[in-house]
């Protein structure tokens, strides 16, 4: 890496654009998690793939790393710059270029957000579903195969990016597929792009898919007395072919924080959150449904609405559980994880993990997107004493082998970035050589976000 | 390529499942389009993914080509051997080997068939829904990243495939992914290996997502002036979220074919097809909210039946099109295409190909799977008039071009193989290279299906 001569070009080009502050830097690291903040040497604000394209070109040419950053709402260390390097911040690359409603299409640069898009969808009766929690950016969430709340219906990133502009490792700009909604024309390179953590090429550019606003929501929330019982409804409803939109658990410390964060008042009990989307007849149809067989396992009634002020009540609890699970733990900070499994292995998969932390006397909080077998722990630690760290990664890497052993995935939706990259070869056995063959053919020099999801030494250090 | 002592090898080793028998190679070459057959110079019928692997490794060894074979159904080409080789023959890999209901998955050997494993499921109340008319084998689908005319609801094998057991160029074995719904845990290999045609690793084992069978079936067909009326009024269904299962365009000449062949008593105009799946007071009130949409548009009323009968009247007419097409032009054979576009651009990609083909003094018809942007175009022509052959793909080769122009695929479900090779730096650009590489990156000898996709020659020869 010979770094001077790159900076001196960069501010030369881009002036204030371009920056080696201190605080700047800083605010391009890690921030969220217990991964160390490993800053860039140097940041640039991208306006266009052109740029965009100029600066990986140069960075090629001097082998100086490249760390695309969005919204930096990553929890893995993806954004860290373990090598040093320049970070990429395509924040500014924010415009919806084309709203296409006849073909289910919106267009927009990388650096558009979530809400920012959904604002623009409203207005043509349009969202985008993949919906992670934070307002992250679209590019951001493509690079980590982002999923959330309404995956179980949607999908994720996966299903929903039609087609990529990349600038790759040379700095020359391609599209990873057509427009149309299917191609059977050559390998498919958007999928490959979609989770490759920036470490294939920079996104600059996506055609995302549209859904029609539902004309009808019904939101509501039923007790039960195990998760093993909350999962066999899920199961039940989704063998009746009931389309649920969402399907939320929580655990009873969840469920404590909530009520006292959120102002909620349930009992103290393992939850199913659920949400309905459709035509108002059928949804109402099919919560009733959803209630009859939730009625033989549940431990109390469930309850629904299509009031939005009572419905929004009860998601934005949802959505601030990590707030309120905070805020019942004064003074400790949670180190978020989360697993995918079969789902039928997650009644098993949370139970020997929530024996696991209460072996390690840890307290942590459960809550899953149980459609998919996907579900978060967020262990809440004093984080100046160590041995309770200690103790928390473990179960996390316990946790994860728990999952790969059951055929599932030690991340659904959080990445691998720095935290989880010491389980690739154990998830992937040999297949993580392909991937390690498929980067070195596209960057060889591996100057696209070095050292992360296939690095061979720790990538955590 | 040193093939003598492959051959030997494989004699003495696998017997009566090996031959060089030329009747048994001939029909182990393409066999139901224009494209000249190619044999390969013996044919192995693998039992098992470990004997797959001694095979290939055998060939990577002495650098003779392998051509995985299913049913032998896909249309360009794929299971030609241009450089002669080893056709793999993996229909006797015909094995469900695990349904799980509670998973929605069942996991299968490549050479088991959509419609035998339709019939396993069925016990289990489920379904497979990728339907491509023949019934080709799972292994054959997901390597021609297959779909058809459920696709619009459930999506084309990139949806319904959840990872995939491979035997690499080198003859090591791997998986794809895990088989939970979701994991951000690398590269997407699956997706990768879906669509690549063979030509990145043989498909030994598919974990498939199965969907619950429908309550409630309903099929119906209504009339239009236009297909750009016809189309309008699907862009209106999607817009209203009516959740088309199955929606088919048929030109005039398709129903005339249809009319004759299936004894359809339809008035000679463009119609759409319709089919919807769900709880059955909801399909109905579908379908009354498609026809109150269509009556603006439609040339008479869209006739809709919960008759299971008169329903598969239509739907099997509608399979058999290929058949009464050819019925309706004796003599002659028919040149089948496909290509896909943003549904906005169909009308009009419609409407350019049937000038083409009227200027051009041709026969065709067109059927669409229209909610996809996706539609087939089938030239009768006298295979004995060179003039006519050669002005027939001179038309398809203006519609590939024309649907590449349109931000579309020259295939969206018949794949590359050797007859769209020709066309994939037009559509594709620099992002070809990208998938050379990756090919040199994973069969650096280029020993599985070679001289197809992505050949830089002319693959047709």
């Amino acid at each position: 890496m010979h770094a001077a001569p790159v900076w001196d070009t960069l501010s030369a080009r881009f002036g204030k654009r371009f920056s080696r502050n201190a605080y700047v830097r800083k605010e391009h690291s890690q921030s969220l998690t217990w991964l160390p903040a490993q800053e860039p040497d140097a940041v640039v604000f991208a306006t266009s793939a052109a740029e965009v394209a100029e600066i990986v070109r140069l960075c090629a040419e001097h082998q100086v790393p490249v760390i695309p950053f969005g919204a930096g709402t990553s929890l893995e260390g993806q954004v860290n710059a373990p090598r040093g390097g320049l970070c990429l911040d395509l924040s500014r690359m924010n415009k919806i270029l084309d709203v296409r409603p006849d073909d289910s299409t919106v267009i927009v640069q990388p650096g558009v957000t979530r809400k920012q898009l959904n604002r623009r969808l409203r207005d043509f009766g349009l969202f985008f579903p993949v919906d992670p929690g934070s307002d992250a950016t679209l590019g951001g969430m493509a690079s980590t195969r982002a999923s959330g709340t309404t995956t179980v219906r949607y999908g994720t990133m996966r299903e929903n990016v039609l087609a990529l502009e990349v600038v790759l490792a040379d700095g020359s700009v391609i599209r990873s597929g057509p427009l149309s909604k299917k191609s059977s024309a050559g390998y498919d390179l958007t999928h490959l792009f979609v989770g490759a953590e920036g470490s294939l090429g920079v996104i600059t550019e996506l055609a995302l898919r549209t859904r029609p606003l539902p004309e009808q929501i019904v939101g509501g929330s039923c007790p039960f007395p195990s998760v093993a019982a909350a999962v066999e409804a899920v199961i039940g409803a989704l063998h009746l072919g009931i389309d649920l939109a969402r399907i939320e658990l929580l655990d009873e410390i969840s469920i404590r924080a909530c009520n006292a964060y959120s102002k909620l008042d349930l009992p103290e009990k393992v939850y199913l959150f659920v949400e309905l989307h459709g035509e108002a007849n059928h949804v109402k149809n099919q919560a009733n449904l959803f209630g009859e067989l939730a009625d033989d396992l549940a431990d109390g009634p469930f309850q629904w609405t299509t009031l939005t002020e009572e419905r929004q009540r009860l998601w934005t609890a949802r959505h601030d559980a990590w707030w309120a699970i905070h805020a019942l733990y004064p003074g400790r900070v949670g180190i978020p994880t989360d697993a995918c499994v079969p789902i039928s292995r997650l009644p098993e998969c949370i139970a020997e993990t929530q024996r696991d932390i209460a072996d390690a006397g840890l307290h942590a909080a459960v809550i899953g997107h149980v459609g998919d077998g996907n579900f978060h722990l967020l262990i809440m630690i004093d984080p100046n004493d160590e041995a309770e760290v200690d103790a928390a990664r473990r179960v996390v890497h316990r946790l994860s082998e728990r999952a790969i052993k059951m055929e599932g995935s030690c991340t659904g939706e959080h990445g691998v970035g720095q935290g989880k990259a010491g389980l690739m070869r154990l998830q992937h056995g040999g297949a993580l050589d392909v991937m390690r063959k498929i980067k070195r053919a596209l960057d060889p020099y591996h100057i696209l976000n070095p050292q992360k999801m296939l690095f061979d030494g720790d990538a955590t250090k």
